[in-house]
């Protein structure tokens, strides 16, 4: 298999979502280099912080996602960040996804080299979380991440707290790093037919995986204002295992419960063609289907 | 929008099913071409055909299959040629799809191009079908080909059957060719829990455009002798019109009045995802949900 035919997706999170020459700066990296594609880059003043979406072959992408970091390292000053959203670093966390033949394995080696590499050049300290994590305890991104940036610098001190790649000890202005391979991650939301954010929250709490529910789910009531409807809005953390429709199906049987119809949904974001076109299948009952069957999978192949 | 973002299908059809020498001299054209790719050919014994899936760019594909036709001209002999399936010529029908950054109406120009030049280059009558027909009596390809080979010489003496391009007499031994673009066809198939054929018969009356059903949706009552059951077997058309899960709900409606269930179905050969994902947002209700959302549908841009 030709290093070409692969792909990975990169999702990094930067503390930076309120100057635009800055973002811009940060994006740059990603742009016109061949073997790698940018698709989406959005911010958020009040996180003060960015997401940038790409894809690329192996290589590029590595050597793209460390000019990014270069970038972000020199830029921004977490000593002076402030934002809502959780973040211990100026490079917050690097997930990476496999998207075409590249097995998790690969995944998880990529997102070690990558790591280690951040963690040399920048004197950065790196952690592994999710299917990379070097424990269970360093999976969960909010474990490794508690504390923030302002309680890394004790946090650390901790033997049970050291990183894997890097100093043992923070950046002064960049403070640490999570890397780590993931499954993708659907963001999937049930629209209710009421506006009772109480329904909503106990339907959320019987789907949800942490509270008796399925496995790759994790799920929170929502209000929609506006609309003066609730969502259960969730995150399907491996749709391969748990399937849309599964989270679907099993909202509506509780919402019966409460006398509530399910009025419609929403997948906020991208998904992988595969999370949809598994609902098809099982909503048509199509037998024996292959995903070989899909033109644009042969396509990519 | 440069060339090489466009991509057309190709599902040729040849007269040569048996001769397993004469198979692969007609496919090697597809094979290791910058811009093309092979993705399947299938032959049948008792139809004494060949049905080629092949995509490219636009300008690539136009030369492989002008070579393939180079071959299949030199090699078949209709006038030996015996076989269940209807047929008019050694190539006996070349269907151009546009899957990517090609619109319907490029496709048909494309469609014209090579008929144009396959006329010229071996001197055999072509005939424009479906929505690159000259005219609406030879959109369907049944009623261009009626009269079969053997019919055909005594056939385009009349001057409604004059040959779009090429002379106006048939080819000695590779007869005529009908070219065309249309949309991606779905071959769907939707099991009953029945084996009594005559139901599936009446179902597929109910559903098929012919005899008052959904636009396009042709359809016909099929015996699984093997498994006990009948089918309604479905050719889809035009997916973006006729959606299959209309048909596969039309069939379900139908089937009630027998008492009968729906079981299953199937989907032989390829399908496009956006047929599936389609499926897939009106069962779970999807609102807003557009086809930039799918993560392949973004690489394939």
């Amino acid at each position: 298999m030709s290093d070409a035919n692969k792909l990975i997706e990169c999702v990094p999170n930067f503390s930076e979502g309120r100057d635009l020459e800055k973002i811009e700066s940060i994006v740059r990296p990603f742009r016109g280099k061949e073997g790698v594609r940018l698709l989406d880059y959005q911010w958020d003043l009040d996180h003060n912080r960015m997401v940038v979406t790409a894809v690329g072959e192996p290589d590029p992408l590595r050597q793209v996602v460390i000019e990014a970091v270069a970038v972000a390292v020199d830029q921004i000053d977490m000593t002076r960040h402030q934002g809502q959203h959780p973040r211990m670093g100026a490079v917050d966390v690097i997930p990476f996804i496999p998207i075409r033949n590249v097995s998790m394995a690969e995944a998880v080696d990529f997102s070690r080299r990558v790591a280690g590499e951040i963690a040399e050049r920048f004197d950065l300290p790196v952690f592994l979380y999710e299917v990379s994590a070097s424990s269970p305890s360093r999976q969960n991104l909010a474990a490794v991440r508690k504390g923030q940036f302002e309680g890394m610098r004790e946090k650390l001190k901790q033997p049970e707290w050291k990183p894997d790649f890097g100093p043992e000890r923070i950046h002064p202005t960049a403070g640490v790093t999570a890397v780590g391979a993931r499954m993708p991650l659907v963001a999937f939301n049930v629209n209710l037919g009421t506006d009772n954010l109480e329904i909503a929250d106990q339907i959320a709490l019987k789907v949800r995986h942490i509270s008796g529910g399925l496995r790759y789910c994790k799920a929170i009531g929502v209000e929609l204002k506006e609309r003066s409807i609730v969502q259960i809005s969730m995150n399907m953390t491996d749709y391969t295992k748990t399937a849309l429709y599964r989270a679907f199906e099993l909202v509506r049987i509780e919402a019966r419960r409460y006398g509530v119809n399910v009025i419609g949904s929403e997948i906020v974001g991208l998904t992988p063609m595969e999370a949809l076109i598994d609902a098809a299948v099982y909503y048509m009952g199509i037998e024996n289907f292959s995903m070989d069957q899909v033109l644009e999978a042969r396509l990519m192949e």
